[in-house]
């Protein structure tokens, strides 16, 4: 894959959601009457926390390695990732027939490394540090072969996390206000591009922990900036923008909100509790958002994409 | 109401069905294809923890509650309940009008009490045994003259809570076999009754605790057996049969399988973690008996109701 990438367009994505059809679930789209009277907005959540998987991250996944010629699939496809595109792309691999190569940091949770496994991906761990992380990859690239999929920055990605958006705008018919979680900015990106071409009056939302705030800091001063050792609960948010999302951000995002620890924890438990459904702390950021500026979304047809559901059940954040 | 009940037929379903429709939840029917693949058989959850007040409880409570006479709902109704029958009944109370009397023990969960509260019951507390519950319970009803609606020996409760067995079997339209917990018998009776009336090569199973077999001691031996200080992390399965309930069970139930304690633990997580849904621990008793018996269901289109999803998350069974 080259290193110049232009972002996709509408079109991309919309191929992406025909490609990539058979092989994920349409996940549901969900309400809950007791959130939006506490919160004033109506929301409507895309449960991607039920995505194959458990993330959104199937999506592009799929997209992207169903687009590899048969010799590339031949040589296996590579990543690094901490987290849910490390288990997205080994699935994404065995339904192309293909060897997935992770590379994950040894304080992985737990239950990320049993996914990868389970869809039999071969894992190698690294330290838990980007530089580490990058020159592990290149030796296995460079032992096997194996194409890079990067887990965000790159276009069949990007399209691939926008297919979610694109449901959920067709399903909901309308929205004031779509809001997508920011780690790498793969989702937000997808996310905006979708949004905005099939709704020019909606506002693009990226929602982000102040504890990891690149793409707030980026998106505010107009140059990429990216995170130092972030520290947050909300584990799929730690990565920084590339260079492309950042450019999607830039172009089709109208705002980016930041929110404390506290409010994600307690958005968190307040989708478990009333909702019923598991998400991961990433997932509510989005919700810990409409908590902090609850002045901005009263009223508001207002859609969020749950991004997953894969959280380790032994570390919840209101036990520690 | 009359202490000479008889057992609810088919028709009262029906009409249950009819008369509670707007205001509870057509709740959806889930599946997991990787519970499919580690058990063998094909499963079909009905999801009643996503019922209003978090379980099937709202079925039977508005059920009853809306066939009081209007002199009835003006001295209210009352109950004595540790957990979701509580809640049901307030919300219930509520949309009739009408004031709740809920005696609940001091030790019930947090979680309980404050979805009591959010419907606008009384509480009065009790000692948590079954004397005092009576005791307090008649104290409230003498002062105010509400009415008594039991949590499950009574034929529009036991009605109202075969209306999810009625939803779930016309949606799969056949299953092999249908499944619910025991506790009190309500929800088994209901859905034992609602399934041999659809479908007469249909096989009805409930499913208890080991260490609260009640229901299974007294199906064994044709005699009412209460349970004696049952210990069970399934809170909601504590209560013994009541006369109407075990005449149902004893009609039309064909089997009840108990279940260890880390059965019901390890079948809890399994639901947590691979369909990213909350269930009590009292859900998780039938899929536990699917483990337990795995050749028993190989093969078979089995339901399963999923009573509940109130759980108070500070206390997970993976964490004491």
């Amino acid at each position: 894959m080259s290193d110049k990438y232009i972002l996709p367009e509408f079109e991309d994505i919309k191929n992406a959601s025909v490609r990539i059809k058979e092989y994920i679930h349409r996940t549901p789209v969900l309400t809950s009457q007791s959130i939006n009277e506490l919160t004033g907005a109506h929301i409507f959540f895309k449960c991607e926390n039920f995505q194959k998987a458990g993330a959104f991250k199937a999506r592009g996944a799929i997209n992207a390695v169903l687009q590899l010629s048969s010799e590339d699939l031949e040589k296996g496809v590579a990543t690094h990732s901490s987290g849910n595109h490390a288990a997205a792309l080994a699935m994404a691999a065995k339904i192309a027939g293909a060897q997935a190569h992770i590379v994950m940091p040894e304080n992985a949770p737990k239950i990320k490394v049993a996914a990868v496994k389970q869809y039999g991906g071969i894992i190698t761990f690294c330290e838990p540090t980007l530089e580490d992380r990058e020159s592990v990859l290149k030796d296995v690239s460079n032992r096997t072969g194996a194409v890079f999929i990067p887990p965000y920055n790159h276009p069949h990605i990007i399209a691939g996390q926008g297919t979610a958006a694109l449901e959920l705008i067709v399903e909901t018919k309308y929205l004031d206000i779509i809001m997508a979680p920011v780690g790498g900015g793969g989702l937000l990106s997808g996310t905006a591009i979708a949004s905005k071409h099939l709704s020019s009056n909606i506002t693009v939302i990226g929602a982000e922990p102040e504890q990891a705030d690149d793409a707030y800091q980026s998106f505010k001063s107009g140059q990429l900036i990216p995170a130092k050792n972030p520290i947050t609960i909300a584990d799929g948010l730690k990565t920084s923008l590339g260079t492309l999302t950042f450019e999607a951000i830039q172009k089709f995002t109208d705002e980016i909100y930041t929110v404390s620890e506290s409010a994600i924890s307690d958005a968190m438990r307040m989708i478990w509790e009333r909702m019923k459904i598991i998400v991961e702390p990433s997932c509510a950021v989005p919700l810990a958002a409409i908590f902090t500026y609850p002045e901005y979304f009263r009223g508001k047809k207002t859609g969020i994409i749950l991004s997953g559901g894969n959280v380790d059940l032994h570390r919840l954040p209101w036990h520690q």
